[in-house]
């Protein structure tokens, strides 16, 4: 049985905590937030779960096995860094950390200490990206060309990061999953309207073998788009992930280019065949998450997800911001 | 009556001859291809017209007004230059020319001759550009944020030229057209897969005032896409141009700041209303250039869509090859 | 303070107690249910509510003011019956009986008890029901031509009803709170294929002043669909309740005829114009009508959406199987 | 060499002879329409083809082999008959006639003459309609359930037949083709709204097997639709005709049913799996019909879309008329 200590009951944290109580094998037994009307809403719902306005209650309590963070990015050091120093395995929202330093740190610390970090990349486990992860591994798409995401929607304006650091950290962390080659080089664009915080960004990242990726992030769209193509040499994907069904769909598409005899006779064919959208999946993604991560406690193996995914991801938004002071400027890997 | 010859009759030529014909006032008299298959076309859909090979009798003949250059970008100066020389009215394809320097070197010859030049921008003559330009012009957006264009689709690629000069001179007049603030900067990212040049690319251009746009173009995408989105402080629009009827939708959506009295007391607030999809006129956007281009020519009048704005995008094309050949390194306009 | 004993907590059951647990002045005193496990579910969820298994302790208990009847509509006249005869309101599922004379009795039995019946034809509490009955009410829409109704998906088969009865009460209420014309005749048609009930059905049904209205359902679509036509003189609606946004779209299309001089001259004339999409009120349709219950009530005034408008309803499914019986053999109504 | 005379160019008639013009070992030898201007718009773009305003001239000619009739459907009967009576086999647009008895008559007159009638369901030489009926063929769909078709569009009024005559020939063309039982009744319903003709119709055909089709007709629709839902036991079709790629879908979805140990025991499950969008040839389905009718002329054999086909589709344009007037009573096949 392993006891989990969640610290933060806003947005997301009762999801957290809903999804980790309804793992076999694992207890939530304690809830931590600073808003005492948070900690109304959980004592409501879990009556029998201890609650506190003290994380440090959280992170030290002999009676806790691991420590679920969901509370906004500054904080994520220091409270991770409290858990594990008291022998507690972590699980941490998205970003991992404000910056790479922090992740290292924690990193080191966890290792030297036994522990498991997992990074809460929810979209890693949910049916779309496991399926898509499945069709690039069996090498249906071929050689990778290009990973385009769109994450476009109105608000919610963030007060402590800019779009890139609300939003991209979903595209960067399913990129990595996807894309699996080493990113060279990064160019990120982007403007600030309202609140001081870039509320639109563009980033590009260039990887090995001509892979490149595109990222377009929007607070100020009129319309929500959640869309990703990614370009192979011999099929294609769409994922739409706001279609109810069908949010996967694999184009039996693509170019050839032969060498002709003459200097300028390069010859570009086009194939184009079915379109094909496999079922995915619809378990909530969540609920593998907690499950997997309650595994590799109890294991104590490293999840793939792990704070080396998350410091991947970290350094990718620490090159967006330099990048995006500089107009694009880009930032080597 | 104003005479024109045509110089190109390969995929677009046709089309522009067509429309010139209809013209009142304008007679095609003479039709140019190197192909011979290109000219028995030619010469079956206009039996009457006179046809030939050589492009010296399109710009030398004195039975000719203005000559219209229908031809692949790296011919269009010295076809243009001879044209203007033998005091011809020039109507020319998109790009303008090769370069900043040829553009600049047409558009002081025409003034010395005073004859016009008019660059077939031809998305500025539909229905849906100039109802959002009308939409901008009365002030129906408010402060303008950005402009975020997405042109992709699978093929074709183009030999000579990379997918930025195929595809965004569309998406640069557009902008330049609706955006009217000063370009500061751009950076711009790509990648080639195939056969030499960018077949996908992405372009970030700063402007005076906060503007920021974006271009997304691509010829290997699995869909095709054609849609642009435009935030103002009031209202923000979406333009997909593949949808049959309503193609231009105002979202009366918005985000408002206000100072609240703590430091971090910046309030978000945003705001919901109706959509609208004004109907917008669907004529044919080269009949209505056309009968610009005799217009001006008649009138001797400046178009808008002149060699200056012609050379506005040329420039914004050259400062985007030096970008992407650094890697989103930005280039100072 | 309202009273309130739930009959029914299986699959919409826990939506109507929710709701009513909302609404100020009202409290749910009761929950009663056949089934211990969602008897148990009820008790998590309310654990200072009572339970049972006996829906007479609900409709006898006098500690109840109002019942709500949540339960399959073969047990809806005998419920209602025992709750007004021992003083109470009734809150019944739509469709309200299982025949027409049930719905007669019971309007009849709550009349001389000076009780209200409220049948929950809960769409018509919706934002986009309300908006276009609004469009309606100004005159917006013109003379009614049309009401057209497609509601298909892939199951959920009943067990002890046909389609009709299961997907089209929804259609009929909202077409009878729409078009407000005297249906005179009706048609319907319908296959069996699985369970011995007609799994998809058509039906079409006359009104005065040339309005005619048809409902397509089906239990045995691969897609969803949930999309209402409406055609006026002046304007026409497409209801989409599958769109998240927009749900309503008000076209600005409509056709003239006039008579010219001769005998086949009559000239029909296209409008087209914008279309628009009116912000629609995306508040629950539960809980606006459970409060509507409730002051209705308290005010001892008759709802719109009464017995007799559920009557309306039972006799038009009366009709429609009679009809389906004899393979669209026309019934008057 | 097959020469073909071309009665009636309209808005159809056009594209006849161009297909007809285009397919080897046939030649466009005479058009003939009443209006002078369509017979200039013939004469410029064929200037070498002899045209008329005289029938008699076509149906007449001993130059002429196979005569093509391009006109309203009340003349079809006579100019059909003459054309036969003169030896020469006839294409003819749908619908076939005007009534079945004159098709009947033409059937007979043609078989006693040893020549061809083809009647112009131009759909069923579309790819999709071929991909569909390849995949009933191999038993992908199970056993059929039904047939539901939906053309709805704002326009064009005829002047001398109702809606039903004007778009249903299309649907149920394509539904005799690809469902293949045999239908047992009709019930068609439908409203007169302007101009004395039925501007929007609803017919359900009960077929053997329990097969049951619906075809949803309107020229008052502010949208366009055309799409085709088919259920079969094992799979179920898409078929939405105005999707420029991915015209068809095929689920893999369904239902099955069976008997548990009690009465009410039936139970019921749910199947879902992969869509399938299979590439669909989109070569011009009128050059393909063009191409096969040149052929079976040659080759002196039956076409599959001949008279008779024509009959079956005119006896239920006729029976549906018969039921239209009476509100919907069925009417035996």
């Amino acid at each position: 049985m392993i006891r989990i200590g969640i610290i933060g009951y806003g947005y997301w944290g009762p999801n957290v905590t809903r999804n980790f109580n309804a793992v076999n094998d694992c207890q939530v037994a304690m809830i931590c937030d600073s808003s005492p009307q948070c900690l109304r809403r959980a004592q409501q719902t879990y009556p029998s779960v201890k609650v506190t306005s003290e994380a440090s209650e959280v992170t030290s309590s002999p009676a806790i096995d691991a420590v679920a963070i969901v509370t906004p990015v500054w904080t994520h050091f220091d409270l991770a860094k409290a858990a594990l120093e008291n022998g507690k395995h972590v699980f941490v929202e998205k970003p991992f950390t404000s910056n790479a330093a922090q992740a290292r740190q924690l990193i080191e610390l966890a290792a030297r200490k036994k522990l498991q970090i997992m990074v809460d990349h929810t979209f890693l486990f949910t049916g779309a990206v496991r399926k898509i992860r499945q069709l690039i591994d069996e090498g249906a798409l071929g050689k990778l060309y290009y990973y385009d995401s769109t994450r476009v929607n109105l608000g919610l304006f963030q007060h402590d990061v800019n779009v890139i650091w609300d939003l991209a950290p979903h595209d960067l962390s399913i990129m990595d999953y996807l894309v699996r080659k080493k990113p060279e080089s990064l160019s990120a664009s982007g403007q600030i309207h309202l609140n001081g915080f870039e509320d639109l960004a563009y980033i590009t990242i260039y990887f090995s073998d001509n892979v490149i990726a595109h990222i377009n992030v929007n607070w100020l769209s009129p319309v929500k788009v959640r869309t990703t193509l990614i370009g192979g040499e011999k099929k294609m994907v769409v994922w739409n992930d706001l279609e109810a069904d069908e949010k996967v769909k694999v184009y039996d598409k693509g170019v050839e280019v032969q060498n002709g005899s003459g200097v300028h006779q390069l010859l570009v064919s086009y194939r184009s065949g079915d379109m094909w959208a496999p079922k995915v999946d619809s378990t909530e993604a969540l609920a593998a998450e907690a499950r997997y991560f309650v595994d590799c406690v109890q294991k104590n193996e490293r999840p793939f997800n792990d704070g080396v995914a998350g410091l991947r991801v970290v350094s990718l938004l620490e090159a967006a911001d330099r990048s995006l002071e500089k107009k694009g400027n880009p930032v080597k890997l």
